[in-house]
């Protein structure tokens, strides 16, 4: 297993590495009849995509998809969609230092250790030209999701020591700063604080933020497939994620019960709760409220210090790392939360669709 | 889907509800040849189960678990174990209320409107008692990966404000504690708290931490089914967490690459890193290093205070909650953190063995 | 893996040997809703029980269905239901030589290559009482899919050379004669066969057949999970089924295609068929026309005739099987089929409920 | 769902319609370090591929593979394996009549009812070209099997009336006969018989047998994942397949138990059997007797007579097919046959490789 299938019935199996010829993603289980096409996708690819801000990386992929299957006359036809992108960039000379040294926070040793050995060109299969596909087919999930009347929106919360501020939210801003925050104010702080690591070969962690509203009360189910245990897996799936919170998270354990429960009301004679602690989740299962997630990411492992470290032979040495890299992960992150946030929650409603013997009766009977 | 399904290879299937005749598990795809008793079982099953300290439910039930099958000459044959343990101490008098109204912070909102309706005597499926079947099917993974020579201890690290000690880690105090603290000194401090809290009508939440030593690196897959997003979906599963942290955690996300990298070294002639901030994780394989993990606790939503909330019918009103109930969740959801994690790794360890072609051949060439 | 789950969205997990304590099943994602009741399964597995008729062992089992989990207020509440059947006619004094030898056409050998050693009493997890997990939970798909107006009757075919008349079907007769045939004239002529094959210390194989009728078209997936598919393996999984062919099944490799093809016409506005050679399904879909598969099945592997083996020692000798043993296994099997083929009906029909947009739109817009 | 991923660990996702831009595989869960280049693959693709043959359709393909990820230096890395096939040879001009009328014996019907509405270019998903990605995965199971001492071998039995003589057996013979028949005389035969169903616009049947040699005892799970059942799905998901036969197949069921047995006995100092009626399966365990198994193949149902049948709009009309198709399915469904079984043995072993705590401590122990 390369642990490279995710979901049961809307099922994305992405392949590909850093500089192999292509990388991409074949979703089997797509709903048909949803009219798609590539300029669905490019958006969501063109977030995440390297050059295109001033703190990603300088390299220059068109990363442009191709659908090769699953759609006719402008609709999925209900069979597996195989989605393309060329890589267009890869300088494979300079990696000598790399095949033969392990890189701290990197998975070098891990991969050698667990296969043998490994494809040392930019990370191969653990860099984080691995999420393209994941985007790609996050991109379908999160249109069929607003087609249901379902928002999912994440964003930079903070980088370093720099967060956004609490009460502005400019949704526009994600996609126009170059930090992915919905506040141009703190992206600008932000920025500056990314000068200063640039400038002392260092990076920078930070926090991602998702929000889904509009999903309706019952998806999840109570065990181990609750709907916070699901998106925790595929959350932390992702390459540089160290924690991941829902609603208010790490706080609640240093919490009373009276400050921390989300009393029921209704509000314009819907149910709803007077606070959103939960996170809109009890149980396992949505209760209506936005599902708030959190997502903690660690600074850039590639920095131009001088490392400790050791190689192949198990000699230690010092690695001076070289060549382009990102000071801080996440503002190309943001757009993969997004995507995983939707695969989860797409995947877990077409799982959930028969829990009643009305919805059975509503589809199956006449 | 219910979600009562979980491993790929070690599958367990857990049922029953709080008020129900009984409660279980099926363990299908255990390896045969394992010694196993009843007596390997029980001591997990008593480290969770009701009555058996200070601050958890004064429910009395022998828990006595019997295993029906899988068993011959005292060790498993390879096919499905069933684990079963009988209610004995259900009353199930006085729940007109919670059948009536939901309760805040329960799932009792959710259920109804997942399923249309619910079990509502003592929180049915969703109830802590669920974890039942969990813990007797952790017992058996613990056991093997014992024998493979690695260890998984959980422990309290906090409840509210009370934090153990750094410099402190008392093994045996974790199962001699009412806490589930290993450290004597911060349990008598965390139930003087936990007083105060019970004297309130009030509940407090916690942070329990894990850690898995003795891992062969080389376990967890690269993308979706990493190792760390195998067990953050495996610990959110668990009823009242909240957040989950792998090594470092969310100190992550504040810190500089410098200060977060681990640099790889040989110490007694093996690889070793200088720090563990990843917590034995890098790119979702285990690097030898100790795996370490932490669950952030909400605090029992069941408190004696009045509290706001509406009905089935949809009406406002005010809940009185009876009965008994835990000031705090944490001390006996050590033992489930210890058994999902176990059944998280040995489950990635089943599903690993053939990730080289020299494995295979280990096995199936003579 | 021992390969006892069956199902993706309807999960079956089936547990217990012939000789243990008790024999059971867990079903996870049963749809809540369902009036559901012990008397509903108890008649399913009064048909496979052995001591129910002239040519089934004569080992006497009450075979009691308890629900262990599951339902409340009479119905199925959509969490894991637990079935359990106490075992109360184990002997096991005699099964030193069946410890000690490998019967021909049995499992023996098979369980000792895989798993080291075997459970040899009465055939451990490979016994025919197996089935008992599975036809408890079948009777549940069957239940759930007459409820969508879909009927599954399985019924023997043929025993040795005698086979029922086409012009005959007596659906009654099914549960009244004993060897399952729907054929009363038929059934007659296989008894008689049936006491020279006692007679000789011999068994006979045979034929069961079974038919699914108000399937709506659309069901089964058209590549891995073709209906025919899953069907071929849900019917091989049962112990000694040699072959499975749907529709005209095994005759169509000596036919034309002018002869095979079925031609679609309008029949009482209705699309239909002018035959039905394909047995209902149409690259793996259902297409509305009666489903029709059969099951071939071997002769009792355990006869009374002295038979060349081996031992567990490897060396060659002459074993003589004892005990009580069916002179034919298809009686007991029909009910097996019909719920082999009811599981796989139903799961499919869950997996399959998000195939388009308008489905999901159906059930999560208002 | 649409059925497009195979295997547990040994995941192959297949993607592509017949005249979409290109077909293909990804396979996640190839181990590392197999030897793997488009040359260990295409001879398999050649053996399938339309115009290669007197009896396959005349559609000019080079059908050329590419491999786009998960090689490295040569060797398989353990991460996905694309294969891609571009489609060169689509007509797309004249499908109107199949756009609008539903074809005897295809899923045009089906997959209308199914999704709402179809690909109706040469069948879309349905197409026989679908196993295009199946036989390329195949390819790389056959591989590693060889790898393990283990032979797949899958030849024609018989088309129409002309079987292969029992005792020639010329397996050359099996890629250079136009109908993949091990037996040049019987070959000829077929042929001729062929000529005479193409001058009378019609098509045969036929059935495809596969012979696994070399298998080790003990592969195959006891209950639903028995390696009967899995073969039985694996080998019916493929298009035209009406029946599976295991062993002796369907004669089983008109012979005395006496007969069928299989006597173990000792050969050469190792356990054999004097027979194998039983294919080398025992409760659906290899038994390490040679695993044998038939497929029936339904006739082409692409003649060229006129038809009845109905249109999209429910009207009753004659259809007359056009095009290039093959008069018999039998040749080039042999590598396929021979691939879905490599597919299925491959994903048991694997995940059968911790089926004993022996295994588990042969890998994770040092």
């Amino acid at each position: 297993m390369s642990g490279s299938v995710f979901g049961t019935i809307f099922r994305v199996s992405t392949w590909g590495e850093s500089h192999g010829k292509a990388i991409g993603a074949v979703i089997d289980g797509c709903p048909a009849g949803l009219p798609l096409c590539e300029a669905d996708i490019q958006p969501y690819l063109d977030r995440r995509k390297p050059g295109s801000g001033k703190y990603v990386t300088q390299r220059k992929e068109a990363d442009e998809v191709q659908i090769l299957s699953g759609i006719f006359d402008g609709k999925t036809t209900g069979t597996p969609i195989s989605l393309l992108v060329y890589n267009t960039s890869q300088r494979s000379s300079d990696y000598t230092e790399i095949a033969q040294n392990y890189r701290p926070g990197h998975a070098d040793y891990t991969f050698d250790e667990k296969y043998g050995f490994r494809d040392y060109r930019g990370g191969g299969r653990s860099s984080g030209r691995e999420t393209t596909g994941r985007v790609a087919a996050g991109a379908i999930a999160i249109k069929i999701l607003n087609r249901l009347g379902i928002d999912v929106c994440a964003y930079t919360r903070s980088i370093g020591p720099v967060s956004i501020h609490p009460d502005t939210f400019d949704r526009e801003a994600i996609t126009q700063t170059a930090t992915g925050m919905p506040d141009k104010k703190a992206s600008a702080d932000a920025e500056a604080f990314l000068e200063t690591c640039i400038k002392n070969q260092d990076s920078s962690g930070g926090v991602i933020e998702c929000c889904v509203t509009g999903l309706p009360a019952g998806i999840g189910d109570p065990v181990f497939d609750k709907l916070d245990a699901r998106l925790a897996s595929a959350i932390m799936s992702i390459g540089a994620v160290k924690a991941v919170e829902i609603g208010d998270g790490i706080e609640v354990s240093s919490r009373k019960g009276s400050e921390n429960n989300d009393a029921f009301c209704i509000k314009d004679g819907q149910v709803s709760k007077k606070t959103n602690h939960a996170g809109g989740i009890l149980g396992g299962i949505s209760d209506g409220s936005p599902v708030l997630l959190r997502a903690h990411i660690k600074p850039t492992p590639s920095i131009f210090q001088p490392q400790q470290t050791i190689g192949r032979d198990h000699m230690e040495r010092t690695l001076q790392i070289k060549g382009r890299h990102d000071p801080v992960i996440v503002p190309r992150a943001v757009v993969v939360v997004e995507s995983m946030t939707a695969l989860t929650i797409l995947d877990l409603m077409l799982s959930n669709m028969g829990a009643r013997m009305d919805h059975l009766e509503k589809i199956y009977t006449k």
